[in-house]
This record gives structure tokens, sequence and C-alpha cells, in this order.
């Protein structure tokens, strides 16, 4: 089974509007609305894939009921953990043009519902294969909040894959995960250095056991201690690429679930990534394509950065 | 006791936003939701007023759990009506220039939840003083369905305001409602006249007892077989004038229980609606405002406007 934490999820409500006038009032002529969060993508495309999967997440208000109806629905396996406030939303406008984006600050935790989220991981990782930390902090916690999860990944003997950017990111690498996936900006944004091999070799000087890079259209680079290696998409493709990344840490997770290595994860999540963005929405993919792709996809080993270069 | 049904209710989303930029993204500031619609507006005024009153409205889903959640908090007694769809949100994006409204189009209401409803308003009557129907019909229903709620009031010998325009006003004027409470624009949509008395005159000679026209700062005129009274506001009022018609809506039923005539209604709603002008939300009003406003308004008889012209 793979854990999955979503400490901050989200009702992502889809509007469609002919045309979104600014200032002006604006009949919406389509809803939609679906349990989100990165986490939650990544419970979606594993569930997709029939690999057993359990979301852990923190759930308040009607809006948290609102995502629990819609996990269950979706046959998402989940074990919510209740907050006092209320879970947040995301609305996404839609006209023929482009999206808009509103999101939601979402609750904030306090110290004990953290604890009770703790332990419930906790009681889920014995019979766990691969831990997932996914996504934004909610408010109220410290930045080292996702160091307390990988730290009981550690102590339960099972790896554990962070997905985070910013402080979340950089105050966990102590803690030592086993794998991190920043894509290019969020690399650099984390370590000030422009060249992804360069700042890959940082994260791992700084704790992470190897880090996934996600570098869009050109693919992945992994690097840990014993080397790196590289894989690029078989076909340029155009599409949706929200959900790309959280379909990276699906084959990543699976992978790390069937102890297979970069050479077999590598193309695997190249080919689901870009298959997802040939998909409408985050969390879906484009089943055919993904075989295809995984066919065609290969993984090569890439000469080891230097540290510092 | 007030009865007021509110078909087609929202949670009413509020989100500020520092400048609202559109096909971006936009990290929402602050969220505000409370339960709305023009009868749960109405609703706010009577019970700040002190006056009993009851909203009935169908409820659906976890956004309409939110809505009744906000109806308990709120202290406003009502009687949901559960529905399998679920209630509509409305989202204001406020930055600081200006309010960007999205409406959701609601749900489809069956014809045995209409029919559940219109039990529940029955139910209720026999202790109703007067009977509010406010604004827009949800979808699935016939444009004449506020007729039935009419006819019901009528059974019960209730007066009843109807406060609502276009197809769901004017197909509800044959069953012959109390008083109807459109604006200006609302009166030339229902009767293609432009002229204020004579559009008033055209919905009594199809079945109106009464109009009461609001007319903005031009204050209130009403219209009955008797004859016309007008009265303007003592001050012109600028601030936000979403829940002014509400409030005229509220002054009306509150004055149509005491069995106040013109001469008492007018100068309470205008003065009413001036003061909700100055508070900030719908459903609010500035009470010293409204003790001034009232004691300085006065309605006056106006020549009755001659059928047809």
């Amino acid at each position: 089974m793979i854990l999955i934490v979503t400490p901050n999820p989200a009702l992502d409500l889809t509007y469609t509007v002919p045309t979104f006038r600014r200032h002006r009032s604006n009949r919406v002529a389509e809803v939609a609305a679906q349990a989100g969060g990165k986490g939650v993508n990544v419970a979606r495309v594993l569930t997709a894939l029939g690999r057993t999967n359990r979301c852990v997440l923190p759930l308040g208000g009607p809006t948290g009921a609102a995502v629990e109806a819609d996990l269950q629905a979706a046959g998402l396996t989940h074990t919510p953990v209740r907050i006092a406030g209320e879970t947040r939303r995301t609305v996404a406008v839609v006209d023929t043009s482009d999206a808009t984006m509103l999101n939601e600050p979402g609750p904030e935790l306090a110290p004990e519902e953290w604890a009770a989220l703790l332990a419930e991981v906790d009681r889920q990782l014995p019979a766990a294969g691969v831990l997932v930390l996914s996504g934004s902090l909610p408010r109220g916690l410290p930045a080292d909040a996702y160091a307390d999860l990988v730290t009981l990944a550690h102590r339960h003997a099972v790896p554990c894959v962070l997905d985070a950017d910013g402080p979340a990111l950089t105050a966990a690498l102590a803690a030592g995960p086993t794998v991190v996936k920043p894509n290019a900006a969020e690399l650099t944004a984390a370590t000030g250095i422009a060249d992804v091999p360069a700042a890959a070799t940082a994260l791992l000087a700084r704790g992470a056991g190897a880090v996934l890079a996600s570098l869009g259209p050109d693919g992945l680079l992994a690097v840990d201690r014993d080397g790196a290696w590289r894989c690029t998409p078989p076909a340029a493709v155009t599409g949706n690429p929200t959900g790309a990344g959280d379909s990276v840490v699906a084959a990543l997770a699976a992978g790390l679930a069937g102890h297979a290595g970069w050479p077999a994860i590598l193309p695997d999540a190249v080919a689901l990534s870009a298959a997802t963005v040939l998909a409408p929405r985050a969390g879906e993919f484009d089943l055919a394509a993904y075989r295809h792709f995984r066919a065609a996809a290969t993984a090569h080993a890439v000469p080891a950065p230097r540290p510092g270069s």
C-alpha cells in the first residue's frame, strides 16, 4: 500500500464561463467540483493504475465534507483527520481563452490536529510500502513540519517521497527524505543555483537521499549518491500540464514500492507524466499513450554532477 | 410570524484579493462565507428588527449544509426542505477597485421537491401573518411556480409579497399576489412600459393587488386600486445598494403583518432601505440612520396613474 499525506487538500471548483469579465457579473454556465491537492492527484493516478493506496488528509467544515464525498465517489481510499477549520476551495474560471485561478488560503492547523495526523500516519505506516508527502503545508505549522513525517517513515523503515517547494521542502531535507521531486524552478528557488544538476547535488548535500528533477518537456533527471540518470519523453506533447508532476510522483512511488531502480522508474514516470499532459484534468492520463510512451522511453546514465559546480 | 420562501438560496462567498488579475493565479487574502439569497437578506433584516420570521428554503449537498450552518450561527429561524441537487454558490471577488461576480446556476428542483416545499409552506401558513416570496426560481420549475405559493397564501387568507422579476414575476400575477415589489428596470422589463406609474398600473390590471416600485435614490411609489403614494428618502446616501430592495420587502412585510397602510409603510421602507445602503453587506443596516430617516420621511398621496397611460 502506498500511503499519501496531503496536508492541505482542497475542493477544486471549475467554473466554465463563455467570456469572463472582470468587475462585472458573470453567469457560470457549468460547475465542476472535485477533491484536489497534489496528493489527491497522486492517489487518482495510482488508483487508475490499480495500485493500492490510502490518502491521509485533514478535513473540516462543509467543504471538507464535499471533498470527502468526492473521494468516496471516486473510489479513493482515504482516512480523514478531522479539523476545526474549514478545508479550502480553489476556483478555476475557464473561458475560451484561458483560466483564472482563485486560491483560498485554507485553514490553520492547530498543533493537536497535526499531532493527530502524525498519529494516524504512524498507525498506517506498518502496512505501507512507500510514504508520499505532497503539496503545500497548511497555515499554522512550522516550515519543518514535513520533517516530522520523514522521521516517522524512517522509524518504520519505509521509503519516503517529498514533493513540496520553498521552506516546506528545504526545512525537511535534514530529516533525510528518500527522494525529493522538485521541478527546475523549485530547485533554483531552494538552492539559488540555476544549473539543474548542480542544484540537485546541493539538495543531496543538505540531506535528500535522491533528487528526481522534473524538467517539463525535457523529461526527468535523477541524481543520487551513486550517479545520475536522464530520460526524455519519446514524443513532444501539448495539453494541460497540471498534474504532470503528480504523475511523476505516482510512478516514482509505485517504482519504490516495487524496489525498482532508476532505469525502470524513469521511463515509467516520463511516460505517465506525458500521458497526463494529454488528459484534460489533473489526476487523469491517457492510458493508450502511457503504454506507448513507456515502451518507447529509455533512461540513460549521465555523468554525475560535481558537487558545487 | 413572517414566513419567507427563498426558492434559490446560495452560499455567498466573498474573496478579498489585493489586485484581481484575469487569466492569472490569484491568492485570496480573505474568505467570507454567508447564507444568501434575497429571502435570507429579508430574514436577516427582520430578525435584526426583532420581528419573528421563518425561512423555508430548499437545501442540498455540502453547500446546503454550509448555508444551514450559517443560518444557525446567525440565529435565523428556518425550515430546510432537503433536495437531491447541491445548493448554489456565488463568488464575489473584491479588489481595491470593484467587485467581480460569479453566479453558479444552482440545482434543478424535481417536481416532488417543489411539492415538498409547498407542503411545508402549507404547514407553516396557519401561524403566518404574511408570506414573502423572494428571488429567482431554481431551474426545473415552470415560470408560474410562484403562482402555487400565492394561491396557497390566499387559501390561508394570508397576504403575500412577491419580489421577483421576469417570467417568475409576470407568470405569478394572475394568481393575485397582495403586493409585488419590482424596481424600475424590472417594471419596464415586465410590461414594456418605461413610465413607472403606467407600468405599475399595468401590473394591477394583470392581477397584482398592489405594486410597490423601488426607484433607488428616488424612493418608493405604491400603487393600488385606491390610489398612489410616494415617499422619497430624507437624505441622499451613498454606499452598497445590494440588499436595499430586500430591506424594502422586510419593511413592507412587517407593515402588512401589523395591518399598516401606505402612509406608515412607505416611510419605514424608505428609511430601512437607505440605512441598508449605508451598511457594508446585504441584510445589514445602520440602525441609528434608520431611526433618523424614519423620523424624517413622510409619504404623500399622488394622483393615481391612469390605466394605459
